[in-house]
């Protein structure tokens, strides 16, 4: 979308085109990964995704919610830097909303970083109760959590001895082999990290016990991370997403 | 900074390096220009200046203030996706306080969208409050407007005939210029309209007429727009930007 | 805490008792459950866990945050009455924050409506923040869910064919099994549904498509709820809940 | 309403049941009195009241705006655990909207915390201010103050040397006789302070002068007090307040 | 001190001089009286008491919260203007905020409109915990109702038969009289109506019931109005709340 | 308007009478003018020019936005007192709002001092958008500079040497020569200072170098301040401004 025209952008609009929102953070990704992973691979996602159902992808929401512990590793890492809750929930809303004001009536959040979910929802609700107000009704808004749209037996042949949870894959072998499949040169393979995995107790605590949190900030585990493992989530992404794409927007 | 590890980023900080923060918009720039215009050009500047200061270039703020009818053509035009001025505060405030959180004490904001300017201020104002008040004594934060920073020589060699002020050149002769040197790709040179300049009275009306406009959004003129002009900008900038900001930082 | 006077609260804190907040809903939990099911179970906890700490337990938080379709039916059952996001984080928020004024240096979040978490995880970071700014650093703030703490083996031996995940689990087997236990005479049994389990795309997607949620807003399966399946679970939950605060708190 | 199901809660709604919604405090009063009195009074007269209105009870609002020094001793007392202005306007407005997105047409909050008056106020503006935006033009919110629902006569009896004022009534006669009445159990007799009355200026200070205020938070005098008196006290409340109920709501 | 220079200002505060913000509206006061009512009375005492406790007068908040029908006829009426709670609790705030950061340390906030008196108590509550974080600690805020500020004996005076209450004295006789004394140009005698006085109902009802206000918006009745009246009630507020601000500031 | 009745405010409006509201600051003006300087000179203006258009000048609204250092010498001179910019933004949607529903379908901001400019922008944005949704859409709004309304020949024969610019004209030859015309007793002429003028670096910078504002807060320079030059600006505002609000507003 920004590197469209206006008018172009308009015309497609006009046509039905969908717009994608890849949504992610700028958070510590382990030594090894970028601090701009949770964007890339949305944003990567997108643009594979896009052509399929004649989609415009729109710039991508590179701060996200803060980072929390037990799934990023939290916000004591250098680099992490967040908005609060309500701040991304008005980020989305006024995005949505002006899309809406003018004329795109299919919107899709492709979401990339786990802590974003609920404010990315409580956006979409204000969004969609304001443009009632304004008299749009037949606005339709989709969410889309990257990690869920795997095929089971993709993960099996990933992980043999079971998935751990896609809370704990931060920064581990999931990321790390998509980043290796998208963008090699941003992986500094030669340091990925032995601390993990974390454990952490069934509560949340304030202040946070930051030893809890492998010194290296990966959750889980990052070895093993192939760029072959990436190209098979990147198939299953891009077909998955598609599909829920097409079934969410009721396109043919 | 999106494309650095963690612990590069916290090296480089605890080194004193700055963080330059672009910030643009998604807003229409005529039928030749692509809506992200106002994001490209001060990455661009950033990525020149950075590494003479040894700055950090963090993810640019993508969607900025309401397009202004006068400085851009207005919010009426499809494709322009804006922010509220008090989410787009927060969102500066946010960024800022959580970089200063993690050690950073000398933050540029370098702004591409004229319409951002004020929202940005009161950002950095409420982020120096809450630092104060977290125990963060010693920030550095300096402003930026692009437009500021050209020789009067460099301005006079392009318009021979006067300067008609920053706010008319929305996607005009200067932005074209520079889209050419930067992004040439990105421009659609044949589309260059010839429906301007706009005429606007000394005041706002809500709602406003928007036959004021020059139906392409280009609100001066692009005609004569040249990649070589783009370069004299370019390096106006980069030498005026890199003076600014090691003075504003007080580096040697 | 509701039936204790000033005075002896006070001498409580100031002898380091914790405080257990319940935070639950007013939301449908199908035809058999009240509108209270989410207030009564942590509350219940709170009071059957608190003397073995010496816990005060406070009133109850008894409007949640929304209710999402595939957790708990969505906003659409009447009933169903909820706050947006920012404002259940403002009371969590004041409500810890005037504690802390007061003396309290350790308080739970005991949270038994899914949706809530969010929320509250904001709530307490915006706390700790202005606590912080307040002077008070010596905090210790708990969050807990209570869907977290159960054995596996009490799960296995409930969902012998396995167990369906925490957020199906809406006015199905477990809450009915609870509210059983706790108050068999809010349960209506000869109401139990038959018209589940939901099944709900990968995505959200607004408005939704309310024919997904089956027409009781049982999510899952209730049948089979039985009162000594509630007992098993209230043991768990009052043992695990014991254990995770003396941990959290540091308590002998 | 919170031991009703949501099927039961829709019947009653549709055929035009009230909701009743108590709003209390958590609050210091006195050594003799709990620090939920604010909020066992109006549950209470709103349990009696309902029946004879075939009205529904919303669970109470139990955290209130902040304690004033010289309506119930300020915030310095421990115990006393209150929101801001802004979190109890906006807790009141979303419960209010969503009560009405699912059909209730008539609402009555009933106040028991003096304090919580104008947050009241603001906060039914708001909500009738956003119904009107969402459509619903036939909503009737009412607002009693319990403590205006007396007869003369009837304080004059218990009062023969005349009434000094609901202000001052705070953990008073009137409160300690109303809690012997409805929950003698909760009431410490012998903790009946003796230092009162509280003498203000006419002015407000802060900070507040906490000297100003008997130590033991009793504003008024409560000795005297009898269940009795808690007894005429309901009488009034129970049949003033159906009569202003069937008056504000127009019903028969 | 809009007629001050800032050096003037300057001195005086660092001399301890206290600020007097007068708080008014833009209401309705019946045929008789001029929209700007409740600001003429409070800048006017203000400046009667100012010189003799050295003071400076602050520029008047000329608009104030809503109109409440039963103490000002409601938003109804044309010409009311009026802000939200929240709006001005932040004024408040702000104003009190920044009048600490250059050195003021005593402040009184002297009110003429009945309506305002709880958004100004959140916006000192606000303002004070904020200045707290500030680091200042020395601050002495104080409220003032005018109304509150009249001898007994003055009151039984003009009322020989009662006096029927603050509230319902709006645009009446105490108003009417003190405008004639203050501004008799501004009040336009012959028009006091003769449809009141209001009668309400115990309680509050929103949509309200604009019949139950006479159609004049004199609450209670303004015939009698003299100017000798407004003297006396002139004379007793100048020195009732000369004493206040001396004993509240603690001034000899 | 404050010296208005409310049937006359009634009559006025309904027959198309357009409100102007006069928006200033309590910002210092060097040394030789007041803190009301912003207000004095804008509510002047709107009382020339109300007459020739049948307009009702409103209450000024008297506390402004943050000052700048660069614009009016920033928030470190003692005496100014200022809003954030989302309050300000707040008081002006909802005055505007109130006015709207009251009626009243022409409204000017006539604003006197340079920082408001965008609050007043946003605010009158935020203000439209409700509007509609409360479904009132034939609201005309202007926002009016005054700076702006001078002849350029005006501006040459007070500046033969080239005008600075109406930044840096605060507290100087403009606004000096104006006070003069319009209230000489509250300019000290034998004050003005010769410390000017200021010279800032292209770039804002946070904490503001305080010694780059002459230490008398006039940023260029007043000498030579007459009222001769004030009284031919007041002439080219009234002349000006009475035309762009005829112009504006569609009146003959």
């Amino acid at each position: 979308m920004d590197q469209m025209t206006w008018p172009e952008w308009k015309e497609k609009v006009a046509a039905g085109a969908p717009i994608l929102i890849p949504v992610g953070s700028t958070e510590q990704h382990g030594p090894q990964l970028p601090l701009g992973t949770d964007v890339v691979i949305p944003r990567s996602i997108c643009q594979r995704v896009a052509p399929a159902i004649g989609a415009i992808v729109a710039p991508a929401i590179a701060y996200g919610y803060k980072s929390h512990p037990k799934s990023g590793g939290g916000q004591a890492f250098p680099g992490t830097t967040s908005l609060d809750a309500h701040t991304l929930a008005l980020v989305i809303h006024d995005i949505v909303c002006d899309l809406g004001q003018h004329g795109a009536r299919r919107i899709a959040l492709i979401n990339g970083h786990f802590e974003n979910a609920w404010p990315i929802v409580e956006g979409l609700n204000l969004a969609m109760r304001d443009l009632k107000r304004d008299g749009i009704t037949d606005m339709v808004l989709l969410r889309l959590e990257l990690g869920d749209f795997l095929y089971p037996e993709t993960l099996t042949r990933i992980f043999p001895n079971g998935f751990p949870g896609t809370e704990l894959e931060h920064a581990s072998l999931l990321e790390t082999s998509l980043m290796l499949a998208l963008s090699p040169d941003l992986v500094r393979q030669e340091r990925i990290p032995t601390d993990g995995p974390a454990k952490f107790p069934l509560y949340d605590r304030l202040p946070f016990d930051q030893t809890l949190v492998p010194p290296s900030g990966v959750l889980a585990d990052a070895r093993g991370s192939r760029a072959e493992i990436g190209e098979w989530m990147l198939r299953d992404h891009e077909e998955l997403v598609t599909k829920a794409l097409r079934e969410g927007f009721g396109l043919s």
